[in-house]
């Protein structure tokens, strides 16, 4: 059955891990078609994760099985999980990935997580978790705990081997989701909340990604900049200002700094024919404040 | 309907921007095999990026269709362009990327840049403009700038998602150029002329590619050596000398440099178990002089 | 024909090297599906390239193409080969690789080495020849000696495009091994035999891969413990000790070292959350001894 099946990982590519993957999966399914979006993606990095892979993600048709693997808690208690939203099929660990890329996050202040997210109140931010809310339009979410769609040994440090690769390929044969395991209300979020700070003349977020360019993408989306005077905004990361969005790389001249809005949608800074997070002494996890000039 | 789909960028393979033009291709068309050449072109190496290309294109069937983009101007003047040479198709920025890498480049020494080219003769080599060339023997080139062929929303720095992507999968479902926008009649290049200079008795050239296993590649062809004694050929290259051709890298002892033709036909500086860039100093650009001893 | 073909390269992916193969392969046939295994394997390392290929080509369907081009002699006496093993076909230059990782290598000490395998006995180890063994269930060895099934002209580089690749295709159309050239009797071993020594009460290895999280991998699989006591295992490398296999992981606090089975079934020391190799200065090739704390 011809069915697309991406893989997102932090695995690299050298160790074989991917392309143990792929025979996995083409042993169940040999007609799948199977496509790489990263395997690049820092160890443990959940929100450079959820960015890259949101990024990608839409781009492919509705029906894809989109394999999702930053997995720090392998073997540990974290449940693996597929969630069916719509057509798309999700698989990976329960660890804020997957629902971050397909459902977003919000721009939020402090207090807005607080007051109007229930699943948030009272819990501090690095525990919280994602309940059954409105605005989650998911068919299903399922533990994959039904070891009849596993390979039959399961080791205890490569559940994308033995457990996401398995259940990928047998979703692929249209196997339903709910075949896998018992059904989930609660997912679970591992890590900081990405929170971006909209105050009233300012939005602060920090960089998320470097990509091969050397360009730094903010968590800070166009959305954010909602009522800011675009002519007017002043972008401050590592200590350097940039003022104005540009649209793209060659409205400046070479050797340059920008910023502009990138291709996801996000606050970007670059440097026209040259590396900006080299040149300008940025790194991953920087704050950054867009505001407006006075 | 089933044809190869070819990737050649500066893009890395860390940031999902591939992944996403694939996803792009398959949601047009989801029988395409798409294949990577290559994503790891300097960027903005125009020269070595026509090289990887060429030494790799010519392998696959004839009525594939090469996407490359290698594309510092996107979002700018430069035109999004395919070419159709016969029943094979390519797409990409228009930036002398295709043209250097299908039909090749002349061995000239300076007077026959302005002599025996028209398209040079009166232009400053850094912006010659290639024109409709007796010895181009092209079917088509096409501007696309047909936006029913490309992605709904176009952003200003990912063309190869917003318009290569989706200009190639249509392209692979039958898609006749001439749909894809209007004829162009001249190419741009942008970059210096990547000339080898041929002497009486000697090539001039320099250093264009440097591989993994640290193998050095010249610009100088097998071609370029033609009426020079190939015994007696004296490799200069980071203030080195190697005498004659080798066949393979075990003609000489563990540890041993030696120059040779390699598998793309170009002049090659290798050291045998080892890695030549290093070991010998050499770098992306460095001279290389090939004469013959005395 | 669709037929899987894997590739397992040291070639990296940068040069193109991998995607021209992929066109001879296509240009042969078009339906092949072909899946990197990995280009990264460390120029010449036959220890490595075995071991990683070993990890994951045991999970592709049994009818799958192996394609294994470590190939430090290309060009030179060596001879390109093709291996069927059941339903398995193996293609690749005769160095040693295949067979380690398609029979595994036995745990050794030197005195069997001497004594029970007639191939090693009076020869020094770095040349011991692989005969017709009983314990190899092999079905056909050919030397891929028949022009017929390669590229027209033939490379002194790049066996991988001209020889393998092809050679390789036409095995996914059908082609019998025995038409690809002349039967073999005797396999070439090149490098130093890969012995773990165990001894009544430890087991001596070393390090023959660290991957890309920095997990460290020995050679001493889990079947060379037996008869350890498990519990009371110390693992000692790099002027580390470590007591007991772990599980997993998360067995251990945040950025604590580990010892255990990994999913490959080889000792390995990792450290959570963190790089085992760069915090325990440890790099390829470092002895290991696998002990019982007294």
């Amino acid at each position: 059955m011809n069915r697309i099946i991406t893989l997102t990982t932090d695995f690299g590519v050298g160790d074989g891990y991917v392309g143990t993957m792929k025979g996995v999966i083409l042993s169940i399914n040999p007609q799948a078609t199977i496509v790489d979006i990263t395997h690049e993606i820092a160890p443990q990095n959940i929100e450079q994760g959820a960015f890259l892979f949101a990024s990608s993600y839409k781009y492919f048709p509705a029906n894809t099985i989109h394999v999702v693997v930053v997995d720090p808690g392998v073997g540990g208690a974290r449940r693996p999980i597929a969630i069916q939203n719509g057509e798309t099929l999700f698989v990976g660990p329960d660890n804020g990935i997957l629902p971050m890329a397909i459902w977003g996050r919000p721009v939020l202040d402090d207090a807005t997580v607080h007051e109007s997210l229930p699943w948030a109140a009272g819990r501090p931010p690095r525990m919280a978790r994602m309940g059954n809310l409105p605005f989650l339009s998911f068919t299903a979410i399922v533990h994959l705990n039904n070891p009849a769609y596993w390979l039959p040994t399961v080791s205890n440090t490569f559940h994308g081997r033995d457990i996401f690769a398995p259940c990928a390929a047998h979703l692929s044969l249209g196997v339903p989701i709910q075949a896998l395991g018992d059904p989930i209300r609660q997912l679970t979020r591992v890590g900081p909340v990405p929170n971006v700070r909209r105050l009233t003349d300012k939005a602060l977020g920090r960089v998320i990604h470097i990509d091969h360019f050397g360009n730094v993408i903010t968590n800070i989306t166009e959305q954010a900049l909602s009522g800011l005077d675009r002519e007017r905004i002043v972008v401050e990361v590592g200590g350097k200002q940039l003022t104005g969005l540009k649209r793209t790389y060659s409205d400046v001249g070479s050797g340059q700094p920008l910023a502009l809005v990138g291709s996801a949608g996000h606050v970007e800074i670059a440097l026209r024919n040259g590396n900006a997070a080299r040149e300008l002494g940025i790194r991953m996890g920087d704050g950054v404040v867009v505001s407006v000039a006075g």
